[in-house]
């Protein structure tokens, strides 16, 4: 028979290579550690298991579990891969935003709707409806909360029935690209845009988020007259808002910015926008962390495909992070699928997704020998159609080996998540099953702050503040106030 | 910019690590793979992808592609994982067995059948309505065909809408034990069951596989007077069938019996199984493989738990080689999921299924190292429930890293896909993704025979008999004749 004390080695020793497996846990930390595995049992031997269904259908079940809840107090450091547009859940949008004085609202041919703030009537649209005043609009309506619910429901994917929805990767797409727009027009009205950042800020902030990284294209607002700001001014403005912010929560560390363009751009457009981005990265070193390409990958043009224009920087002999996409893809073997390896060839900083890694061993290795942490954003990529099942997201593999690793949220407003919680719980209980325990939660926090943009003494100055946080989440959790026999 | 012929050169490394990425192809396999090649961007493309959708609903889209075409009349190798009750189709069970003189039904009150060959009408059996003679009985029919195809929905899982039928791994796996409980009065009756092991094997032998692994529980068969006979006459029955099947066809190489019990039996009726296997092994040697567990992992009893009967063998000092079931689960972190550790501590042959294989990366390294391979069985994942899309099945990590991998169809008719060539085309297209090629087709064959039980000098005949099968698949299906303007 195998030597039993020799078979707890190796699974001893399997367990230390996972991603928090070489955590050590204090005492208090163990017997939350008890607590937490049984009530991730409970959730995993429930006759519905939130991480195998869709995210749509699951919220209400996760909302209820006390693994979630207890998640949501967690410190969970920074958010490094969300994206400006979706930073702020439809609700607000609607409830606040849209009914703001001189809102104007069209209805397009293809179901969506645009937005627009004016001080007259404004200029009609290609492919949309006459412009209306939402309040002249409302103010004839029998049911406005019905209204309002529709409004919603074009600017956000939530919805009850997703499967039918949204029945491939193309049509979720499609419905994603279009809220885009119908989001923008509200968003990037200048004072809108300020409240935007605020609310943003706020909402991660209450679900203990201290940091975050935000991809933005920067787009030029408008003001009720017409007026239009450069990029310059809402770079500016993401830092006044922050510093605001933070004034208000000084255990916030404000937000930096990865510049984005769409790869949909051609190479000559690319080279402009990194030019650009080399620019305001120079006069806003604080606030510019770097620069990706964003949109489809699977319909867009791949890193190589713009070569030159990434090059730039390194042929100038200046150095602008980069923080790429790559591999948010299942086409394995072809050209978009090389985008992981191109993305380190580029030196990314980072990997957005990486959801292909786990099929390219070299691309992996090189990845985890230079410290380029993943960027994995689960919700996203159930919702995006990647995979339905999170048991089955490649990640798994990824934090069984201990690779580096950060959780993300990518478009919590378009997907209904908000915050980092919901995420977490899904890589906590569908992605790390029942080999994750505490030590993966305080690992992938910790991962958070350590593969940001930050300096090394703000991270320090980072470490110490979550570490005061986690002391205390430990406290405030501990046995004595949360004991099992409550659950 | 990063250096393009040091890119290539990356490329290139990574290419040749996975399965058949060493292989060298000859000009001929080189023409052909570029024909292949083109064919598979064809089914990658088209507005339904087969591997990303459940097989029931794919069989048809997948029988009418020419890669599944040229899959077919490809020289497979051999089946290493196919258990005995699902070896041959519905509709042979239906159309012929069921027609058969003396065959008795009864219908259960789960909505299932019973069937029974006896001289006389059989005492009833409970749960069941009363014996009818199926002669009788079909006599009285308006629509036998109508008839005929609900029997035929009782012996397989396969059906139009899989998604409604089963819902979850519980209700698939709940229907699954229940057919063979429907078969097995069919094919445990002596005269029916020796017809049944020849038709398996020409099954195999149509669909071009040259040997078979053979997993059996080695039921009592019955005569029709009631008269049973023991585990020892369906031995030597695979032995004369397979004999006389290879009097007919000199090309294949027979099967040999890997023997297996319910993980449901407690640890002392293991024991006495596995003492009995080794008993049959010393008298049959030339047809007993090995000993394996069977049933579902995740509701059943572990390889641990079983601990003192898995040692007997070597505490006895003989070799008695196991061929485990282990990891066909998603439940990661659970006991079952121990079970890919303890296959391997107990020296394993081979891993059935190893679905959670990659989320154990030091049990990776001993099955890699030690030559372990994995019987990867996609088909069967699915239909089990444990992936959906087949892109996100695990066994892509195993294909880009090389590791021994073999491809097998578990219960081909339980599923509706009889022969090796609709796996071989899910693993092809789905989990390889366009990064597989001729030569990964090439090497998953080859191994097929490598890691077979057979001995070394069969070994060699047996790849010698496959290459110049192979030599005469590339000779028949090269460019000449099989031109690209004909797609
Ligand atoms: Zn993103
Ligand atoms: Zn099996």
């Amino acid at each position: 028979m195998p030597d039993p004390s020799q078979r707890d080695l190796m699974l001893q020793q399997e367990a230390s290579q996972q991603i928090g497996g070489r955590v050590e846990l204090s005492e208090a930390e163990q017997h939350l550690n008890t607590i937490l595995h049984k009530l991730k049992e409970h959730d995993m031997t429930a006759p519905q298991f939130p991480p195998a269904m869709h995210f749509f259908k699951a919220r209400n079940l996760i909302q209820r579990s006390p693994v979630f809840r207890l998640i949501q107090k967690m410190p969970k450091g920074a958010a490094l891969h969300i994206h400006s547009s979706s930073l702020v859940s439809e609700d607000w949008l609607v409830k606040n935003v849209t009914y703001r004085p001189n809102c104007y609202i069209c209805f397009t041919w293809d179901q969506s709707v645009r937005f627009l703030f004016s001080n007259h009537t404004p200029f009609p649209r290609w492919g949309c409806s006459f412009w209306k005043l939402l309040e002249t609009l409302r103010a004839n309506l029998r049911d406005p909360t019905d209204f309002d619910n529709s409004l919603m429901q074009n600017l956000t994917l939530f919805t009850e029935d997703p499967e039918k929805a949204y029945p491939t990767q193309e049509s979720v797409w499609e419905r994603f690209e279009q809220i885009f727009l119908a989001v923008s027009g509200l968003i990037t009205h200048a004072p809108v845009f300020k409240d935007f950042v605020y609310r943003g800020l706020e909402q991660l902030y209450n679900d203990n988020v201290m940091y975050l990284e935000l991809r933005t294209g920067l787009s030029r607002t408008y003001e009720l007259d017409g007026t239009i700001h450069d990029q310059e001014w809402s770079l500016r403005a993401y830092k006044t808002v922050a510093q605001q912010f933070m004034e208000k929560h000084p255990d916030f560390l404000g937000t930096r910015i990865i510049i984005t363009v769409h790869r949909v751009l051609s190479v000559s457009q690319v080279k402009a926008a990194i030019m650009e981005a080399i620019r305001m990265q120079k006069v806003y070193p604080e606030i510019v962390a770097g620069f990706d390409l964003v949109g489809r990958e699977d319909s867009g043009r791949s890193l190589w495909y713009f070569r030159e224009a990434l090059s730039l920087p390194s042929e100038l002999g200046i150095s602008l992070p980069f923080f790429f996409h790559a591999g948010e893809t299942d086409s394995e073997g072809t050209e978009v699928d090389e985008n992981i390896l191109d993305a380190l060839l580029f030196n990314t900083s980072r990997i957005g997704h990486g959801y292909a890694l786990t099929h390219h061993p070299l691309a992996k290795e090189v990845s985890r020998k230079r410290g380029v942490a993943v960027e994995v954003c689960p919700i996203s990529n159930q919702v995006l159609k990647l995979v339905s099942d999170l048991r089955n997201h490649p990640a798994a593999v990824l934090m069984a080996e201990g690779h580096p690793v950060v959780i993300s949220s990518d478009d919590p407003g378009m997907f209904g998540s908000s915050g980092l919680s919901y995420d977490f719980y899904e890589a906590f209980v569908g992605i790390g099953g029942l080999s994750a325990h505490l030590g993966t939660l305080k690992e992938l926090a910790m991962n958070s702050i350590r593969y940001s943009s930050l300096s090394p003494s703000v991270k320090d100055r980072a470490i110490a503040i979550w570490q005061r946080k986690w002391d205390n989440f430990i406290l405030e959790n501990s046995p004595q106030r949360f004991a099992t026999d409550k659950i």
